[in-house]
Parts: C-alpha cells; structure tokens; sequence
C-alpha cells in the first residue's frame, strides 16, 4: 500500500565532535521517505526553494519515492538546519534555523495523494498538520510526530490533532514534557488517553516504547558502536515502521511490533554516517540480516 | 550451588519527592543476597555495629541466607547511608554517609565459605576486594561490582583486580567515566578487555548490555509504572543474575542471558517499594510469572 508523508524537506549542516558536513540533504520527509522506500512506494509532500539541488529530487524518486507533492518556491530558499552533537552524540544544540520557505508553506496535497491509505505527518505545527489530515480522504492508518516547540506554544490545537490520529511518535523528553511526568509508562499512557490509539515514544540510544490501551512494551536500540550522525534517527525510525505497516497492509499488534523493530533498525543503519549516506549502502536484505541478530539478541 | 556474597550491611535513610523512610534494611550484601535467595543458598560475608537489630539478622535466615560470615563489632555503630532521589527517581544525591564499622572492615572468610563456587564481590575498595579474592579457594565464578570512587581513586588496584576476575558489573555512568568514551558498546568492549570475560553494564531504567568476546547485546528493563525506591536495584541485579547462574551451575552463554533477564526482573519488583519490602511480598512463581510476560513482550 503506498505511504504518504508530508514534513520538512532541508538542507543540513551539521557538527559532530569529530567531523562535520555541510548543506547536505536532510529534513524529517526526506528521512522518513527514504527509510520506508525499503518497504513500501512513498508519496512525500514538501516545499524547498529555487537553490534545491536537483539531483536530490532525482535521488529521491530513484527509490520509488513520489516527489510530485514537492513544491518548488521560485526565488525561494529550502529550509536549512545547523546543529551540533555533544560529545555524548545525544544531545545537541541547534545553532541556526532558516525557515525559508517552510515558512510560508501551505501543503496542498496533489489529487492521486489524497486516497493514500497510510498517512504520516511528520513534526510540523499541529495546524499545519490538521490541514493536512483535512485533504486526506478515508485514511487507513493516520500516525503523527510531534515537537516540544508545539507542546509549549500550540498546546490546545495538539491536542485537537490527538483525537484525529491513530499514532503518535515522540521523543522521551518530549512525553515527559506534555505530561509533566518523568516515569515514561506513566507518560505514554497518559498521551494515550488524550486520543491516540497507540503511542510510541523514542528513547534514542535507548530503543523505543510502546503504549496501546492492551500493551506496553519497550524494545531497545540494535547496539551499535558506529554512531557518526544521530541526525533523522527518529524520522528513519518512523519511516521504517510506517514502510513496514503500509507494505504488509496491517496494523494488528502483532505487526505493530514487528514495525517497531524495522524502526529501531533502520534508524540503527542511519545514525552509522552523516545524512542518508548509510542508508544509501544497505539494502533490504541488510535490514533483514539485522533483523535477525535482533530477534536472536532478544531469545534466551 | 552455593552463592558467596561480600559487601555492605546499612542502615538506609531514603528520600523520595513523595515519601521518606529512616533507617531501613539495605546495603549492597543484603539486596544481593535476599535477590539470589529466590535461586540458591546464600553464604554472606558483612559488619555491622551493635545496633544492628537482630530481626533483620533473623529475616535474612529464614531465606537460606547463612549469615555466620556477618560479623557483629562490639560497641560499634552499622553503617549508614542517606539519600535523596530526584523527580525523576533516577539522580540521587547523597546526603550522609556515616562507614562507622564498615571503615575498618577486614573481611575474613569462615572456613566452609571458602570453597564457595560462586562468588560476587560487591562494592568495596579494589584492594578488600582482592583479600576476599585470596582467600577463597578454586571458585568457579567470581564477579565484582565497583563504583566511581575506585575507578577515580584506586585506579590501579582496579586493574589488577580486573584481571583475577571473570565478571564485572558496573554502572553505565561508571562504564564512561572509566573508559573516558560515552558509546556504551565500545565502552563495554574496552572494560573486557582490561581482563573480565564478560561485562555487564547497567543502564537503570534502561534495562542492562552484556559484552564477551564473542556477543554484545542488550535487554530493555522491565517497564513498570510503579518506581517507588529505586535504592538497592542494581545489587538486586546482581544478586538475581548470579543466583540463577548457581542455581543451574552454569554460565555458558543461554545461561548468562537468561541470568540478565532474571536480574532485570528482581530488580524490577525490587524498585515498587522502599527497602526489601517488595521483594519479601513475592515469591519465584512472580518472577517466573514475569519472566514469561517478559520474553512475550521481546517476541515479535
């Protein structure tokens, strides 16, 4: 079934105690398209200025990854990131944003988008985000991210958006922030009440949870030494698992787990080099091969 | 098989942001020990002062602990510990540390101890350690615990302890501060090779990683919801994994996975009350019951 997402699409810089790229591809649309092209075709939505380099375009749909919904701002700029890791490759500081054209942008989503059946709203304003939702027509599966900016500033339109989503990603520190509890279980079913079907919260380094009104579970992060670029960790994480989900057109729980599992693994690959270039070198088959350490890793 | 433990007997002050308690039954000896008495007999080396209650001497009995190795110093005051946990049940602070008879602790093995097979050295200096070590005779396991005090201040003792031993357990903190390296993976990998076979790094509410030569891998923790003390987790850890590794008298890799996840669940019935007071509710058909729902739960 394909997948459709709509997120930031960005050129990022981005500093890590040992190294650092400059302008390179990113953005959460750009990850989560590529993570879930192992799985499923992806229909990304998305707006970048008259300085996007055309080859990413070229890159992107050579992995069965629609870019038609991807508006080209004349006279515009793409949205661009500079960021910096601590030393811990966890944290990190955001040292510039542009906006550019993300600013203004108005996603209209094109007519052969809108019956898209599995449906991801990368981090973006709650509004933004329900304007999308509001184009899309009888969606089999509508998950959602999110970000502590609009925890903090657009509380009541996010928590109109969570009665209209089946899922929720977000980060650890994001949950607690919402719920202002530090026990994470607490937290993820507390998200859960406020409308999602089934919560899923990122721990980074630390794998990722998993919260629905029957389970609760935890599965940790694939232990990985090779950490170069934690960048679009999470969005791999949700493109796997939404490419997972929409290629075995299924959501029982069961499946949901498995999803998880190809989240935490394609987001293992990702972290191992800057941008998408890891991701670039692997193929299906590596995830499996990975797939199965994992599954044997976890049987005692 | 018998289990031989040496560590700390306290006298523990604990304060949570909801609640407090004074002068509880804790200290590193007597949460390992009670933890593998789910599993095996418990032979347990330890001091204490002469206000050292005699019911808690009685309650450790009646669980197949051998207390004859716990020295009672005439005139002497037990050891006592005061902490404050954060929000977040995860920091603490300590903010009274009365060693009294545990300042000039010389450990002597009573002879039916000293052919123990297993044996766990829980924190202490490297060099008590290493007496315990030299006077226990062919042991088939020996695993120590230490702490960021010996790693900063008897940095060389350490070493040689490291190479008498065949496991080490250690904090995930700890594991950095000794390798100066934040990735746990090559952090754990390092620790191995300073002379452990194996090394287990505790992350808390993270679960616990294992490294041998031949594996890495990691298990989440047990999620629970209910965190009320988390004093005594990581030694109930310890005393849950090397319990089970003498219960069956084996430490081959299943075993030593398997050991992990019984650790993990020890500790993670240990943390719902303050003291031992949770872990004296159940019984091994709890943890057999949450082991089950454990392996469900990494089973997709």
């Amino acid at each position: 079934m394909p997948l459709f997402v709509v997120g930031s699409v960005a050129l990022d810089s981005v500093h890590t105690p040992r190294d650092a790229r400059e302008d390179v591809l990113g953005g959460s649309a750009v990850y989560f398209s590529y993570a879930a092209s192992f799985f499923t075709s992806v229909r990304l939505v998305g707006v970048v200025g008259e300085d996007w380099p055309h080859e990413h375009t070229q890159f992107l749909q050579s992995r069965r990854i629609d870019t038609s919904g991807l508006q080209v701002v004349p006279g515009g700029k793409t949205f661009r990131w500079r960021g910096k890791y601590a030393t811990n490759m966890n944290d990190r500081q955001t040292l510039e944003v542009h906006l550019n054209v993300l600013g203004d942008f108005d996603p209209v989503l094109p007519d052969e988008y809108k019956r898209c059946p599995y449906v991801f709203l990368a981090n973006g304003s709650p509004r933004a985000q329900m304007k999308v939702l509001e184009q899309v027509t009888g969606p089999r599966l509508v998950v959602a991210d999110t970000m502590d900016l609009w925890i903090r500033e657009s509380h009541d339109e996010l928590l109109q958006l969570f009665r209209r989503i089946d899922g929720l990603v977000m980060n650890d520190s994001e949950a607690k922030l919402l719920t202002e509890d530090e026990n994470l279980v607490r937290a993820g079913h507390r998200i859960r009440e406020l409308g999602p079907k089934f919560v899923v919260i990122k721990k980074g380094e630390h794998g990722a949870m998993f919260f629905s009104q029957y389970e609760t579970y935890v599965l940790p992060a694939f232990p990985t030494e090779r950490v170069v670029d934690p960048t679009g960790a999470g969005d791999s994480f949700a493109g796997g698992m939404m490419g997972y989900l929409s290629e075995i057109d299924s959501f029982e729980p069961g499946a949901l787990k498995k999803a998880m599992a190809y989240g935490i693994l394609v987001a293992s690959f990702n972290v191992e080099d800057f941008s998408l270039e890891r991701m670039k070198e692997i193929s299906r088959e590596d995830l499996e091969f990975r797939l199965q350490q994992y599954q044997r890793m976890l049987r005692f």
